[in-house]
Formats: structure tokens, C-alpha cells, sequence
């Protein structure tokens, strides 16, 4: 079936600013509250935001096999369930209901006005209901320069990394969406030097540029997918801001890895740009060498041209660009790593979310974390306003935004934005 | 409110056999199928399941608090999220009306047949549908043991350990009640002296002796729970067999930690006992020296004397224990490992799941996996048909049994029986 929503030359009657991440195009998926406070799931075009629940009652997704409730729940792990083919045609349909040339809702006011939101006017929620949570640690110039500050850097890779999309769970309670702040969390730690560990407040809160895949219900227990269908059951892709605490991890990582130096929080852009909407950025990964074993292997083009970046904005202040980076450079596929997830016969769900790992590219500008750009803190960074980071400061505000542009064509993922606060004080 | 519930010269007017884990004293709570194939929430006494749904509809519960449908779903979620307080009324009111001196239901053979089933006419479910599950390396025995086999013997235990109750973040959706048989699972391992990995079904499946808990709603994110009050967050506990691949783990588990080795599977008991029946077996852990930081500092007795065993069946054959622990050894408790996890403001739900580790105690034929009880292979162990085991075979069944006995009173968990398949084919 033919992706025809990404038509480049269609138009929307709706409004679309110049250089939105929203245009026709696009139709991402999400949940939003609206004014009057209803749960809805919905897509978003330009500045507006569409209840497909109430486009659904009104009979405009006619002729699609859906269920009556699709739309009227709290996350979309229902429709996600449906699969790809059902994700297809719902997207195609709602591209042709805007498209500039047809009347049938652009003309009907009434409609429109239960139809269409305001985006001011909306409250974005979690677009899932995430059961599982897994991090990757896929890009080779990250785990590359991790290895050189903390362990060797001769030997700054670890054996096993280009064989293995190396991987860990990561805590879903505390996955919070764009626009929720944070707390700087407490914890122990071993300040350099001393011989016994200390509780506090984390003293070097960093970011890190990750993007995530949400699946569909992949396998049954013990099942593996294999690589060449892993993208079949892969929904779409949304930012994500991997909230980290290194004096934390440094303390507790070994040997189970990291732990309370994670879970305090993960940021997530709201809207999930699908698959086939990614479809026209596929582009060629790095080249795999050693080659994969033969259940990593696989053809064609698997990596996606996003631009990344990453700003940091202190109290009351404007944003500083600190990273740009690209989704691209990715040593492992998202198909190889949801083959490597289920190897072993781990069942995947609807809505389980898995994160890329920190996004570095090869210049140091580039660089994906703090950690990174400031080199373990040896470097600072100057943002405009004059002040100096090493790590995140209470009151700033990290936004990870990103798009992609080909063909006459962008589109984009809005932004995942959330601010550090001073430890929580209980009440 | 006393825990009247707990009387240890309760008898019931169901049948229960002499030694059975489930006398009126325990009254643990689970979600089972009926042979009419409806789901219920219920409690056992004897070899009888009773609904707690249906129970209610007869008006049993009355003037106890309850949402109309409170045991009417397909896990005990809600409940949990009701609080101790409800747990506590719930259970007593369950003791009271199964209590040999009560008529009320004793003597109504209409109702009796509506809330009353036999255990063997039930098929067991997960209790609870589990958010977020986290495992545990809290007996010093065992990390001990771990540290002498894959690291340096002279410093077994890591810096850390003593300092932290180390965890990290387990799978939820491989997580299945006793009874379901699992696969050997697939996976990429680096056999001995080779410089490339390969990938095939794992060599060495081995078991690990755990008990786990379950907890109720405890925090918002951002806020910690005091160790003072962990407790009181802490709904009960089941026996866990975490499931464990040893030639995956030793492959991949460095930096990020167990991943594949660990994900296909994790079996646990379905019955969860609560922490009020738990209560009379309360004991004193192990001295903790060094004093840990105050944020895990408690007072008084927060250890559990649980004994524990473990029994490899081979297909068609008999049991053999082999392993023989007790959950007392464990150096961290449950409230230290909730205050930890907390610590940091990481938001823990009902339902949620914290397994203990391997419970290992001081002498090898307590040592609570393969890994301890073999010492890496080199001490195969002999079961009773007289074949030899130095990890798990498929067809083999592991079959984990806990309970406690003190004044008279002795009530346990059941079991956690699941058998080894090979591993998965496709269709």
C-alpha cells in the first residue's frame, strides 16, 4: 500500500507556518488534553492539534476497520496494537481530509470546531503507556569517548561493542513528557579522593541526546524477530533526553550498571512522527566492520538523516546551541537492535519504548552529552549570556529539538524541553 | 489496628492438610482463571481458592471501605493502591469469615458453592500487572561468591557494596507465574579462548533463589520515601527464580550490566504473602559493618526468617533438592532497598516488583545458583537418578519452595515450578 500522506506537493487547508516541524506531511501521533479538560488522541498540523476521536465519530475515518473506542482512550498502545497496515491508512486518510483540495471538513464549521484545537490551547500527555523501557548504547563516537575519560583510552572500546548492540533496561515510572520539570536528585556518591561515600544532591547533572522507537506487539515468549522484519513492528520515533547524574553512576555502575543515576528521569518529545512518515530521510549507516553475525546482518539503508540539536536556556535567559548532531550516525540500526532485544526470545509489547543511546557525531561539537562536550569538565562551555557549564545548573532548561529536510520536504519532531530544579523538599 | 488475622489458634472450617503453606493464618492473595473461565481476585486457605469478587457481591466485606468493583479486574493493582490499612481489614474480615466458628458462609451451601474452588479446578495468573521491575544483589554471600569466581578473589566484594544496596532494572514482560515452561534461550557468547563470538542456543542456563517484592503506590517523582517508612509501602512477597544465561551475562554484561542473560524469563509464585502474615517471622539480618550512610540506617528487626529451597526435577523424574537457604541471610532489607531506590525521587507505582538477588547463605549447600553450587562447574552436583548437572538441562523442572514456621504457626509461599524447553522454533 502506497504511503501517499507523504505526497510532497500536498497542501493543507489549514494554516502551516514556514519551517514548521508540522506540515502536511508529517501527521505525528500523540495525546493532548484539551481546554475543556478531555483525554484525546490526536495528530497535529501546523499550530493545531486534530482529535481523531471526534474525527472518528463524525464518520470521517469510514471505510477503515477500526474499533468504535480507537480513539477514545488515554494512549495509543491500542492502535499501535493494530499494526502497521492500520497505521497506513489511518495516516493516508487524514493527509486527504486536509489536503487543500478537499472541502468535505475545511467547509463544514461546525465540525471543525470539534474537530480542531488550538496547540496553546492543548495539554500534551504521554503518548504511551510504556511497559518496558530499554536504552541502547549504539553510537560508536559516544561509547568511544566514555571509554577514553573513564577507562582506558588506548583501548577505549569495550570488546564486545561492535559485536553487540549493547543495551539495558531503564526505569518507565519516571518517563515524563516535554514541558514537565525536574528535580536535581539526591544520592550517594565518592567524592574524588576520599575513601567513604557521601548523600547528597548530585553535583554534576547532565543531558543526553537520545532519540527512541516505540514498538507494536512484536513476538510471542520466546520468538525472536528477525532483522530483515524488525521494521515492521516499529511505530515511529519521538526525542528523548536521557536525565543523567555521573557522580551517581561513577559510584554505583559496577557491576550492574547504571541505576539510580538514570531513574530520576527520562524526557520525551509528546508527538510520535511514524515510520513511514521517516520513510524519504533513509540513509546509508556507518559501514559495520567487523561484519555483524548473521542474525545483525542486513541490506540497504536502515539509518535516518535527522539533524539534532541541543540548547541549553538558563533562568530567565535565551537559549545557547551547545550540540548539533544527527541521528545518522548511529553505529546500530534500530531493526538490529530490536533483532538483537528479541535473540533471546524477550517478548516486545505495544507501546515499549527503546532509546537509542547518547547521539554523538565525530567533531566535538557534535557531542551528545555534557560529559562529552565539556570533556569530563575540563572544558567548559560559554553559553551567551557569558556564564560557564560543566554540568546542568538548577533553573536551566535543556531543549533537544529535531528534523529532517530533503526534496523540498521538512518535517520535524517539535522539541523535547524540560528544566532542572533544586532538590524535591518534602512536604 | 491489630493484626487479628494472625491469631495463631485460628482454625477454619475448610479443610486444610497438615504442613500445607496456606492455613487460615496466611491468607495470601492472588488472581486466578475458574474452570468457568472467568478471572478472579482471591485468596487461598487449604487446597481451596476463594473469591474475593464474588464475596464481596454477597455483601461480606460489608462496612470495610471498597470500590464496588475492587476485586472484580485481572490483577490486584487497585487493591494494592488502597492501602494498608485496606489490606489489613480485608484480610482480618477473610480470617473471620473462614474462622470454624462462623456460620455465616459455613453454613450457606448456595453461597459456598459460588465463592468456594478447588485449587485444582484454578489456573494461577501474575497477581499484579508489574510497571517496573528491579532486581537486587543483596546477600553478601553471594556477591561474595560471584566476586571470588569472575573477578578477584582477594577483593571479592566491590567498593561499593557494602556502601549501597546495588539493583538494577529488570524486564516486566517476561516476568510468568509458576507453571509456565520457558525456552533456553538464543544468544551471542565469546566461548573460552576464542577471539570472535558466535551466536547459538546459551550453554548454561542456571537458576537464581530470590524472593521479591511488591509495592504499593509509595511517592510523586522527585520524593523519597524514609527508610523508617518503607515498610509501610510494601504490600508482600513472592518466591522468584530469576532465570539466567551465564555464558550471554559474562559476554555482554560489561559496562551497562545483565541484559539478554537475564530478559527471556523470570518465574515467580503466584500466591503473594503479605506482609502482616510475614509479621510473627520478623528476625534480626546481619550485623552491617561499616554503619551505612543514615539515609539506610533502621533500628529493631527488618529481616525475615523464610526458608527457602530449591529442587531440580528431570524430565520424568524425581526432585532433588539442592540448595537449602533462608531469607534472613539477606545483608540489605527490603526497607533499605525501597529507601535506596527512592533516594534519588525515582516514582515507584503499585505493583511494582523488587526482587532480593540470589538469596546465597554461608554454607555451599545453602548457595542459592548453579553458578555457587557447582563453584563454576568444577563441583558438578549428583542428583538423585544419579545424573550429573552443572547448569540446567532442557526438560529439567526447577522447583522453588519457601516457607516459615514459628509458636506453632507455619504458612508459606507454594512454589515456583518451571520447566526448561529447548529452545523456541518459529513457525
Amino acid at each position: 500500500m502506497p504511503i501517499t500522506a507523504n505526497n510532497p506537493k500536498r497542501m493543507s487547508w489549514l494554516d502551516v507556518p514556514q519551517d514548521s516541524d508540522f506540515p502536511i506531511q508529517n501527521i505525528p501521533f500523540g495525546v493532548f488534553i484539551t481546554k475543556e479538560d478531555v483525554i484525546a488522541i490526536g495528530t497535529r498540523i501546523g499550530d493545531y492539534a486534530i482529535d481523531l476521536g471526534a474525527l472518528q465519530q463524525l464518520n470521517y475515518f469510514k471505510g477503515i476497520e477500526l474499533t468504535d473506542d480507537m480513539f477514545m482512550q488515554d494512549t495509543l498502545n491500542d492502535f499501535i496494537s493494530d499494526g502497521k497496515k492500520t497505521w497506513r491508512l489511518v495516516r493516508n486518510r487524514i493527509a486527504t481530509i486536509f489536503d487543500s483540495n478537499n472541502s468535505e471538513l475545511r467547509d463544514n464549521k461546525e465540525h471543525r470546531a470539534i474537530v480542531i484545537c488550538k496547540m496553546e490551547d492543548v495539554e500534551m500527555q504521554l503518548p504511551v503507556q510504556i511497559g518496558d523501557y530499554t536504552d541502547f548504547y549504539s553510537s560508536k563516537e559516544h561509547a568511544t569517548n566514555v571509554g577514553m575519560l573513564f577507562r582506558d583510552p588506548e583501548h577505549a572500546l569495550l570488546p564486545n561493542w561492535l559485536h553487540i548492540p549493547v543495551g539495558y533496561h531503564g526505569r518507565s515510572s519516571t518517563i515524563v513528557p516535554s514541558g514537565i520539570p525536574i528535580h536535581r536528585p539526591m544520592g550517594q556518591t565518592l567524592p574524588n579522593g576520599e575513601e567513604s561515600p557521601v548523600f547528597g544532591p548530585s553535583r554534576s547533572i547532565d543531558f543526553e541526546l537520545e532519540m527512541a522507537f516505540i514498538t507494536t506487539d512484536a513476538n510471542v515468549m520466546g520468538e525472536n524477530i528477525p532483522v530483515y522484519e524488525a521494521e515492521d513492528y516499529i511505530f515511529g520515533m519521538v526525542l528523548l533526553n536521557d536525565w543523567s547524574a555521573r557522580d551517581i553512576q561513577k559510584w554505583e555502575y559496577i557491576p550492574l550498571g547504571p541505576f539510580l543515576s538514570k531513574n530520576f528521569a527520562t524526557s520525551i518529545s509528546p508527538w510520535i512522527v511514524t515510520m513511514d512518515a521517516l520513510e524519504p530521510f533513509r540513509t546509508k549507516g556507518p559501514k559495520q566492520d567487523p561484519n555483524p553475525l548473521p542474525y545483525l546482518q542486513q541490506k540497504g539503508r536502515h539509518a535516518f538523516d535527522i539533524n539534532l540539536e541541543v540548547a541549553i536556556e538558563p533562568e530567565n535567559g535565551e537559549p545557547t546551541v551547545v550540540s548539533n548532531s544527527n541521528y545518522k550516525y548511529m553505529y546500530w540500526s534500530m531493526s538490529q537492535q530490536l533483532a538483537h532485544h528479541t535473540s533471546n526470545g524477550c517478548r516486545v509489547n505495544s507501546g515499549d519504548m527503546m532509546g537509542s543511546g547518547t547521539i554523538s557525531g565525530p567533531t566535538p561539537n557534535s557531542f551528545g552529552s555534557m560529559l562529552e562536550l565539556t570533556w569530563a569538565g575540563k572544558k567548559p562551555i560559554t553559553l551567551n549570556d557569558g556564564t560557564e557549564r560543566k554540568f546542568i545548573n538548577d533553573g536551566d532548561t535543556v531543549i533537544i529539538k529535531g528534523f529532517c529536510k530533503t526534496n523540498g520536504v521538512r518535517l520535524g519532531f517539535g522539541e523535547v524541553s524540560s528544566k532542572l530544579l533544586p532538590p524535591f523538599v518534602r512536604k
